[in-house]
């Protein structure tokens, strides 16, 4: 049994880490923080947890943190950088749930986050967390970059057509499509039910947070070449998932695909390649911590499609970090994860 | 561990069943059947199972389900009744999802289900599985009638004040509101999300079939007195989840009315009865089996309202079906069902 | 041609009186105005408005509210008082969405709004605007109050019987539900898409505004008796309509009620009596300013049940103030209102 | 007035007809057929209408349907192609809202719809109703093929760079989504609301029938060239609405990409060009005829991109039909299509 933190977790990450965290058979809930509801108990505002969660809200406190074996930040950007340095000192190992260790190149952050990183070090040092991509520097991390939801869907259907320098990098095109709860639940107009429901819409199309995101972890993929990635976001009136819809231009001739998928991800726990010509619903991971894809090549077209699907709160988010942490402290990589997504 | 059959597979309470089942830490399953997807696996069909089960569907074969220590049946009403006595006979035990066995009355059946009861001496012994009315019958039971889904938030609402007969039993009011998981997988106009989406409708206020198993549920509590029941079922915009509103006027001056129902269902894993004030949401047992309860004496009006939701599929169907094979088989009450609500 | 202005227009009630006001043939949108919006064009926070309007919100100046005939006020409550007797004294006539002149005793309505009712005389002056129950006062008001949206539903659903001294008046019941767009458009975490989606709950069971609105409108019909009222408002996971399901007991023996809501409505343009045996749709008034109603005695019952549906921003507000301005000004009833609902 | 009839109205595109056509100033509608609904009046399956037409389904009779100036086939591929001859010959004007007589070349007809053209003769005669491509054709056009909604909203967002040779034709990208009317109001198990909703997924990415319509649109635009076009369908969550995402790559250094599209649509009543930097949402278009159109040209690609967004039933069927019908008879070409869209 570990000790485990949660700093801020009223939002949507975290009661899906408190939905994990209670049922996990290593982990045992310290303390959880909350400016806004200090003193209440975390049932009051999360029901689904009566009978399962015994645990108040408390106020920051990073002397509480130090007690832990690890913390969870699933706060807004900017906030984990601040309090990395002290926990990492005291021997506690962090998961950031947010941005501020997510892109190793200090200026690219500030460009994109709008505000100087305070804790360059660790940035260099942290390892980001994609197990498919990367498993065994997560292993010793001390501090874990949790991939975004975006880019966890992203990758991890780019991966394998683009290790093996399958495709044309110059048109990488990631139409991606995400459910209501990727917004998280600040108070916001535009994500009301009034609004966002029975509606459809592109949003950040000038330029999104996960862009460079993608584009670096497609880097570290290609190994060298000029990348041209084009990347859409849309908002879907639903509350769960992500759909990624992925063109790629092939390189050179290209062998049997699925067979290349499959082989691929063979040992991966949580990606499941989808038998040839399926369209992976959004639905059949909800709740869940896989990625499904399945793969086209359609004759009237030149061009590869891969669909990838995630539920954005688990292997987006959550999920994703229970199975870093699993990793970090050598449980089973499913320990708590072993969930059968709810359908219908 | 029990050997575990399920007849009729395909609909919402067969997928339910499996996901539960898949789970369950004393269950093998060893068939599932449907005719019309016979040979298919299960997981093609219903991809959340992938990873999680490998069976097949396969073609109905009483001989083989005899091999079963329990059956569920979970097809369509009037085909559980037709297989009854030959499984009983043969020392299996039956759940049956359906109607067949949920009221004692034949003549009641027929008139509501519009078909002569062929299994009558079973129906007198069998037993409706309400486990907190009825637990001690259930351990025994060779033919389970699971109780609709209707009937089980309604009872559970009016239970602690109509057996200690504390209410007017001539004006008891329902008014239930379901989600359209509830109407079935069937291929039917009413229910496509373009027609069923954005709007809200009663039905069924004529007459509806639970309207028979609630009256005699509240005759059951009653020991007696003339009932007069109002039942009206809603269709809500949403997949999962039962709300009803029950309204009834006061007998006589009442004491403490959360204490009431505190103590009454102290003792019941899956009923919680929320604090004073409370509004329950159906999305807080979303994929649970819990039944969340919520008290009201409006001070405006003479009436109590009591607040009850379940998840339809859950403890309206294949959760409160796994519950009472837990009683039958004298395995833990909550075993294969501690499961947190997906919210959001 | 009459002179239009609109206060607070940057809310649903807002928008819905420009899409409807925008295409009426008597009226010139004059000013409509908006603190946080001023300068803003209003088709660029509606987009649908798009080469249907040129106008932009302004700051609220009473001056210029003056130069119009009439003055619609879409503001939050308690504004609207503050304003009508500068106005009234100009020779503007006000019709109000908000609740400030509904209740016609300060006394209730300060207890229910929680604040004294600054404009009492005006107050006693203001018509309630339910043009079936009130048409002829209604042409010469000078302060009009809009009724609330459920109580417009379920006035019209209680109506006919109520008059008529036919039903016992001290079991009324009114179980009413209502899409999310009756919260507004204020940016609030409990109507978020991923928080009131896909889930069902009951709100304000211990007591809700419309009450006493109800509660005084059943005793103007009723003319003297004790009045027993219960109001359950339930969110519906949806954007638009109400559904008001009302049971009342018979107080005499009962003739044909098809016939007693035919009749009483027949001349109303935007009352519509269903055949016996029908369960009206919210989606079958989306958009448009009809009440649809359907009544019921189920043979198991002792109620009557009256089903009473209206679109919350057409009949339950904009529309009715529409249909108020028309009556008001000598326009055609329907002037503005012959709008088909968008079904699918 | 001209006398309409329909054949088909069953479906959602026949109701949406019948909302529009049932306003339309200079439309009497003779005649609507149904083989299922013969005898039924229309109001009865659409209540939406009551009070609006009284009218009822009839037997299809093509001899009652030449007594009309136009008639709409609102029927399955495969059956205007059968009456078309007969209603021509008669003097009967025919708009075709399926697909039979979109494809000019007859072998690629049969290559996607599975079955022989049976009028080949009227195909190579029948005019392509784009109004915004081909006006001046479907003035005197004597049947008029009604376009696909996707094809309605990827044409109009590819067409002024298109047709300018201003953007690279092999790689040409279509990411579509649509919500479920889509899909039809058969019986279908795919689009039950319990299956569709809270789910996102793409179809039909090994081909679609929309793909040779667009294809063909293309060709039409570039007069020349070799075309490459990938076309993904996806299904949305929601009731109405497409939002068409397209990806071009530049042939040459662009000028300003804004004035392009607003100079070339600058006189299209039905083609609105949002100021730079937004982003359409569907519900901005929910029950318009319009179809709003947005572009980017991101820093960070080298794609432009243009975001398209139309109602399916309305610019994408049955309001282009009444637009198309507009212009064959000389009438306003917004004559009954001066519609807000509903919003929220």
């Amino acid at each position: 049994m570990i000790k485990v933190g949660i700093v801020g977790g009223t939002g949507y990450t975290g009661v899906e880490l408190l939905r994990l965290l209670a049922k996990h058979p290593e982990v045992e809930l310290r303390v959880i923080t909350s400016r806004s509801k200090a003193g209440m108990e975390v049932a009051e505002l999360y029901p689904n947890l009566r009978g399962h969660l015994e645990l108040a809200f408390s106020q920051p406190d990073v002397e509480q943190l130090k007690s832990c074996d690890v913390v969870f930040s699933a706060t807004p950007n900017g906030i984990a950088m601040t309090m990395a340095r002290e926990l990492v000192d005291a021997g506690v190992r962090i998961i950031d749930l947010a941005a501020d260790f997510r892109l190793s190149d200090p200026a690219v952050w500030e460009k994109w986050y709008g505000m100087p990183h305070s804790c360059e070090d660790l940035l260099q040092e942290a390892v980001y967390g994609l197990p498919e991509m990367n498993r065994e520097s997560i292993r010793d991390a001390r501090v874990l970059a949790n991939p975004g939801c975006y880019p966890t869907a992203v990758q991890l259907g780019f991966l394998p057509l683009i290790e093996k320098g399958l495709v044309q990098l110059d048109g990488l095109i990631a139409d991606c499509k995400s459910g209501v709860s990727g917004a998280g639940r600040g108070a916001n107009v535009g994500t009301l039910q009034a609004e966002s429901a029975e509606s459809f819409k592109a949003y950040g199309v000038p330029g999104h947070r996960h862009w460079p995101e993608i584009y670096q972890g497609v880097g570290r993929m290609a190994q060298g070449g000029d990348i041209g990635l084009t990347f859409v976001p849309h908002l879907v009136p639903m509350i769960r998932g992500i759909h990624a819809t992925l063109y790629m231009r092939p390189a050179a001739k290209l062998g049997d695909l699925q067979s290349l998928y499959e082989e691929r991800y063979q040992n991966e726990p949580f990606v499941d390649i989808l038998p040839a010509g399926s369209h992976p619903e959004t639905r059949s991971v909800r709740g869940s911590n896989v990625c499904r894809i399945a793969l086209h090549q359609p004759e009237d077209s030149n061009r590869i499609i891969v669909l990838s699907v995630i539920d954005n709160l688990v292997k987006g988010a959550s999920g994703q970090a229970v199975q870093n942490m699993n990793i970090m402290f050598g449980f089973a990589e499913g320990a708590g994860l072993d969930l059968v997504a709810l359908m219908p």
